[in-house]
Parts: structure tokens; C-alpha cells; sequence
């Protein structure tokens, strides 16, 4: 394997020294670029970006053309995984992702298995495609979905405001939902697995929708099942660690039990002081985050005082992965997007000197 | 005024001897039940409802008449408050309220004045309305949006899935944003004091979107403002103290700063443990909540288990108003919020021997 060139993401995830903050942004490869709109339009559809490991390299790379980012991330869906399942995703137009065939009824879900990871080869495929190009430019990460994430969407049979299927199964037959819990736990750790394998350097376990649970419910029915992930992830690639960064939003209450479950790095919402979090999880994992993403909407000064807010909340010394609380919005002038990742790497120096 | 029968709930706000754990559910005059759609169908809007004291009245105490709640709660809107201001309120066909004139220029947020309070006269006649109707049954809860949140409206010009114009304002020309807050922590104040005025035995602060902001900018922007308002309000009437409830959706990592604004009592969302609550708090403040609303989609037998598993954490003793973390759905059934009314009263009552 070609030697990677700026490692400083991955040294920083695991608390080494480093020069600098580094930083990527969720949905770093996305709509509010102009080159991303140009190919999804060539591509035809989103699930053609996804399917193809050339668009899926071509996009990966454009926020890297635009910015110095201190990551790559594999451009896909966390929708991959139940699609995968047989459960028919679509994309309804002005909707956003639909399946099917929901997970409603108790035959179907004692009938849900893991799934053979070839018909996922495509996202494989796409990781060595983008490493190859990348060419040590950067560290790629692999991600997936949390295990709660993917069985809501498999439920509601799409986005949803109230989860009102989820939460009828979880508390009515948690029996039904854990085993949906546990299907969904073996199939993403198979699947990051096979993402290391085919070259990610680090992953990403989004669990875009715990926060939409109780305190109780949260450790039950989330938090336990990525922690059987995390245990059975390989945490070692090339002779170099592979990180693991677990991801709540609106898990700030719950930090120190994020903390616990033996990934590398927690990441932040916006919600949350990361100094105050910083002293909550002690050496036990660096923190990624934590910048509102909406706070790229303001002026550029604002931008960069924002940043030297949570700089300072941090504080000295390396465990840090600048990044935004949540994915940016398509909305956001690019341009603001530079301004972040340049004030993010001129204002992190002095946290960094020996 | 005719003497309370049950004081149950007013009693429990200030950490008194109660017998049982009362409850009232957000939003428990509202579509879920038949008798509620049929009176907005009379009315023709739900403006109809609201600028109407019989209507209000007749609606307010639809959901006392099917369950024993121990309070009432006025019949209104938060918006009420910006349209007196002269934003033009209007309701677009499936779309929610929105503003005819949101504020986005700097002229007209500096034109931003507290309104007359005659302008809201409605209001204020619906709570000696309902007050006159209740007869001493249980006391009547009155209410206002904080002023961030009602901010959020007025800027947006309706509902906003990630609150662009707020954001920028907040962190861009943070002085307009000051302004804004300003002005709606003296109309509030004023408001609620009107209601006391009126009749309203305890008020409530809904904070539904203080959960959106950043650690420093909730303290900044939404907190401070809210403690502004405690300070303001009248605290007792008839003799008797009138309770201040806050509530902000999202706001358990800030519970110790919100319970020291001056409230009785704190609301939580059902993502807070809350016995975990109470130990942060203290003797400080009662606490409301925190049923997730959703477990009323769940069986009966389920929907007691999670009302067993919240009063346990909570523990014995007074303090604990018990609570929906948030408006009961419109999706929900009826019986089920009879399910819940009964079993705290009934589960509750070994928590509070002497």
C-alpha cells in the first residue's frame, strides 16, 4: 500500500501529538457542491453515484480538490445495508428514501437474516477504487449505520417524524426489535469489516436516530448493540490501528457510556460544550465535532469565531477531530466551507505547540 | 374564587405532601380526541378555537371530562404572541402557521415593539372563561413559547427544519438577535402576567427549540431570557403561589443551569433519566415529564410498564409532576391515554406513604 502522506487525522483520533486540529465534514461529498450536482446528474440517480465505483470515487474526491481536508470518506448510503436485506429500496421523488417492504409484521421479521455480503461487493468495489486514487493523499473512512438506525428506517419503511412503528415494537415486542437489533449488528460488523478489508482506514458507526430514545431504552436497544460491533471489528489494517468513531446525535447526556463501549473516538453533536465533554471521558476516547452546521449559514467572521470557541473549549493537546455536529446542509455556500477548514487548521496550531 | 378541590398538582410543584403523582399531558385538548376535531370543525380554524373563549373553554375541558387529570391547561397557541405583534399569522393548508412579515431586516426587527396587550384580550377572557367553567376542579395551567423559540417563528416566518435564518442572525448580528429577545421577554412577562391576572393558577415557559442551540448560545440566546421572565412574573394570587414551569425540548445536558433560573419546577423530555434528574436538580425544583410520547403507541400492559419504570426512578416523595416528554400525537388512541392517567395514579401511591 501506497504510504500515506498526512496521517494527522488518524494520530489524532488516537490521541498522538499532532501539528494541527484536523478536520473533514460530514457529507463533505454532497449538494452544496456544484461538481457533486454535475455528477449525480450524469449519474442519473443517487443510488447510481452509490452502485458505481467510479461516480463513488469521483465524488469522494471533489470536496478534497476544493479544500485540504484531513479525511476521505466513502461517498454511499447507510441504506445500502437493509437494501441488501431484500428490502426494496426506492427513492420516492421529493421524498426521500422509501423501502418496499417495511418490517411490520412478526413473519417477516423472524424471516430477516444477515444478507450475503456480495450483493454489497459494489460498495467494496468502491472503497479500493477511492484508495486507490487517493493515493495516500489522506486516510478514507468506511462507515455504516448504527444497528437502531438501519432497524428504524427497516420499520417506518422511511424517514419519520414521530417513530411512531419503532417505538409501538420496542415497547410492546422488544423481543421482535431485538432480534432485528441483532441481524443488523452481525450484517454491519461483516460489513465494515469487509470495508477494512478492501482498504477503509477507519469507521464510522452513525446512529443518526438514538437520541430518539429514553435514557433506558438508548443503552438497551442502541448503545449494546454497537458496542457488540466495536467488539468485533478488525482494529488492525497494514500494521497500522484502524479507529473506530461512534456517532449519537443527541447522545450528549449519555457520553460517558458512549465512551465505555471500546471504540477510539466519540463523536459530538453541536448540543454539547466539548470542554465540559472532554473532562467527562477523561483519556478514555478523542472527541470529533462539534461545530453547528448551521452555523455555516453566518458570515465568515462569525464562522471563525465559532471555531475558536470550541478550539479553546478543547483546549491543549491532541484528541480532537474538528468536524460539524451533523452532515452540512445543501444550502451552505461553499465557499464557508473553506473558511472553516482554513480557521480550523491556522487557529488549532497553538493548542499543538510542545 | 371557588376553592380547589384538587390541588394535588399545585402541591406537587412546590415539593408538598401529595397522595398521589399527578398528571396533565401536553397538548391533551387536541386532535386525538373525536370530541376536540368536532368542536374545531364547528369553529371552522383553529384560529377559530383560540380567539373564541367558549370555543376554548368548551375544548379545554373535553379531556377532564374523559379522564381524572389533575390540571388544565388554556386553550391557545404560542403564536398568538407574534401575531399581536403585527406578523400577520395565517395558516397555509398542510403546511402548519407561518408569518405573512418575518423579520429579516434589520428596519423591521429595530420597529419590534411590545405589543398592547388589548390585542390579546382574547386570551386573557378564555382563562376567567375556563377558569369560571373548572369551578374549583383542578387548577388551570396558563402559557407562553419562550421568547426563543418564539423568535424561531418570527424569523423563519414559520416552522424550519434547520432554522437557517436563525442561525445566521445568532451568530452573525448576535445584537439583532438581543433585540428580538428583548422585546418578546417584556411581552411574555407581561402576558403571562395577564393570565395570572386572569385566573391561571400555575404557568408554563415552552422552550421547544432551546434544544437547537449550541451549550453557550442556549445560555446566551434562550436561558437568559427565560430567567428574565421568572423574575418578572407575579408569584402568587388569591394567596396562593403560582407555580413557574420551564420546559425546554432537548435541554437535559443543561438541567443544573436551567433548574437555577428561579422555576418551581422543570419540565424533561423522556430522553432524561429522571432519576438521574432529580440528583442533579436536588431540592432545587420539582420536576414534569417524562413519558416518551410515543410509548402511548404501544400496548396498555407496555405502556404501564414504562409509567412503573419512571415513577421508580423518580422514588418517593413529592415533587414529581408526571408528564408526556412532549404533545400527546394526534395519531394516538384515546383509551391509551386512559391507560396512562390510570396507572400513574394507581402505581403512584406507594411512592407517597408517609
Amino acid at each position: 500500500m501506497t504510504e500515506l502522506k498526512n496521517d494527522t487525522f488518524l494520530r489524532a483520533l488516537l490521541k498522538q501529538p499532532v501539528d494541527y486540529t484536523p478536520i473533514w465534514m460530514m457529507r463533505q461529498a454532497g449538494r452544496y457542491l456544484p461538481e457533486y450536482r454535475a455528477t449525480r446528474a450524469r449519474a442519473g440517480s443517487f443510488m447510481g453515484l452509490c452502485t458505481s465505483p467510479d461516480y463513488a470515487t469521483e465524488v469522494t474526491l471533489q470536496p478534497l480538490d476544493r479544500f485540504p481536508l484531513d479525511a476521505a470518506i466513502l461517498f454511499s448510503d447507510i441504506l445500502t445495508v437493509p437494501d441488501a436485506m431484500g428490502l426494496g429500496l426506492y427513492f420516492a421523488e421529493g421524498e426521500g428514501p422509501k423501502f418496499e417492504r417495511p418490517l411490520r409484521d412478526e413473519a417477516a421479521i423472524k424471516a430477516l437474516a444477515v444478507p450475503a455480503l456480495d450483493s454489497l461487493r459494489y460498495v467494496f468495489d468502491a472503497v479500493s477504487s477511492i484508495r486507490r486514487a487517493l493515493n495516500g493523499r489522506v486516510p478514507l473512512i468506511g462507515f455504516s449505520g448504527s444497528p437502531f438506525t438501519l432497524a428504524c428506517y427497516m420499520i417506518e419503511g422511511g424517514g419519520s417524524a414521530d417513530f411512531r412503528h419503532v417505538k409501538a415494537m420496542l415497547y410492546s415486542r422488544p423481543e421482535l426489535m431485538h432480534h432485528i437489533l441483532d441481524v443488523n449488528a452481525q450484517t454491519v460488523t461483516d460489513y465494515l469489516n469487509a470495508q477494512i478489508d478492501a482498504g477503509a482506514q477507519a469507521v464510522q458507526i452513525f446512529d443518526t436516530w438514538g437520541g430518539a430514545l429514553t435514557h433506558a431504552a438508548y443503552r438497551e436497544f442502541s448503545l449494546a448493540y454497537m458496542q457488540k460491533i466495536v467488539a468485533g471489528l478488525k482494529r488492525e489494517a497494514d500494521g497500522r490501528r484502524v479507529p473506530v468513531i461512534v456517532f449519537t446525535k443527541g447522545g450528549g447526556q449519555w457520553l460517558e457510556d458512549i465512551a465505555a463501549i471500546g471504540a477510539d473516538c466519540v463523536g459530538l453533536d453541536w448540543t454539547t460544550d466539548i470542554g465540559l465533554a472532554r473532562a467527562r471521558v477523561g483519556d478514555q476516547v478523542a472527541l470529533q465535532g462539534n461545530l453547528d452546521p448551521n452555523a455555516l449559514f453566518a458570515e465568515p467572521a462569525a464562522i471563525e469565531r465559532e471555531v475558536a470557541r470550541i478550539l479553546a473549549a478543547y483546549g491543549a493537546g491532541s484528541g480532537h477531530v474538528f468536524n460539524l455536529g451533523h452532515g452540512i446542509s445543501q444550502f451552505v455556500d461553499p465557499a464557508h466551507a473553506g473558511v472553516l477548514v482554513e480557521a480550523v487548521h491556522r487557529l488549532s496550531r497553538p493548542y499543538h505547540m510542545a
